[in-house]
């Protein structure tokens, strides 16, 4: 028999943090990612090809959020693209364990984009989120995020984190 | 620190609400929304481009239940369209503010549309909902719908209120 | 005033054994998904269009876990396909009854396909769960889950259960 993680107040803080995550960078506040994650918290987006193989690629790799940060301003002032918006779908969050006060988790994602000119709304990724989240009674933040994307191939445009 | 608002009867409760009036749409019965909505509750349906840039212009903009009625009648009786099915996904509901009695409620939708004809699935509308929500020990019921869609262009065809 | 089920650990345990079963299934072990169901169980999936005309025919109708693992097991050793993926979108879970120990709960689905030799990213089903989920203070199990997708037309590609 399958038994499932039931702390109410963790399930509910853990999805307030994933779904915060996703709002600052569809409100087009991406910078304020950063301040979700601990300092030498690890952010990675990697194919689930690359990952189901040991195949090492990932597509994004910050080792702490000054990586993390750096990438987002070089977006900003750097990267010429077509104007456009994310927006984030979020399901299946699960608890998966918990030790000293860091959670395993797993979550599904969708991201739908839109182009700004043109209105043209696509599907461009999906995947698992694979967490780990600290927690205690002031704090709760990332430690690490690996988002495995489904699609082998990536878009040709991820000028924004995911 | 970013902190959370936490009442978990208030997020249950808040969460079915949202996710009843996207239920009786779906399940065609887009009369009862109005149910969902205090008398003189004002719904709103508006572009990001436009709200962005204060230009006023709305899709549908109910000033009260009434105003809602009439539309969804409108739609039975006098508009002619080829029928299709929505399918809502929602996310991220966030309950940011709490002052007496009115919650502050933000929440991602997609819009998934099937045409009968040819079963035809598309996404037609991504966007944030911005709602105010009363709540109190024996009702909670929508004050404002604030939805905003991603795209600038609006799908040809808008008949069923989303 | 429409008034809403609020069992939070009820809740809690139905969204984790429907996300459970997603899961299983985008994690490529759908043989488990059987696990997850009461051994003289029902797994259906039907057109919405069928479903609301009563006619009877099903795209799968298994009357027991047997016969869920067998389709399972065809679908490893005997169908032929090209490999691709599922992501399962859930939203909108709602409790509607409690009688005995059996829940009624109806939920939204969307399946994002991706197919892994060129990545194309597909939403090849959306629709609605009607489920009748057991719950007791050791078990929680599907007793009946019928899903109602909402296209007409099935794509040519049902090898994986959904």
């Amino acid at each position: 028999m399958h038994t499932f993680y039931t702390n109410e107040t963790d399930y509910r803080l853990v999805e307030q943090l994933i779904f915060e995550w996703a709002r600052r960078i569809d409100e087009n506040r991406v910078e304020e990612i950063a301040d979700l994650l601990v300092p030498n918290g690890r952010y990675t987006v990697q194919s689930r090809f690359n990952l189901d193989r040991n195949l090492p690629h990932c597509s994004i790799d910050c080792h702490n959020t000054a990586q993390l940060r750096d990438r987002i301003l070089s977006m900003r002032i750097a990267n010429i693209y077509e104007r456009h918006h994310y927006r984030h779908m979020i399901s299946g969050i699960q608890i998966l364990k918990k030790e000293n006060n860091l959670l395993e988790v797993v979550s599904n994602f969708s991201i739908i984009r839109t182009m700004e000119l043109d209105g043209q709304i696509q599907i461009i990724f999906t995947g698992q989120a694979r967490d780990e989240i600290s927690i205690d009674q002031q704090t709760i933040l990332f430690t690490k995020r690996h988002l495995v994307f489904d699609s082998r191939a990536i878009e040709t445009l991820l000028v924004i984190p995911i």
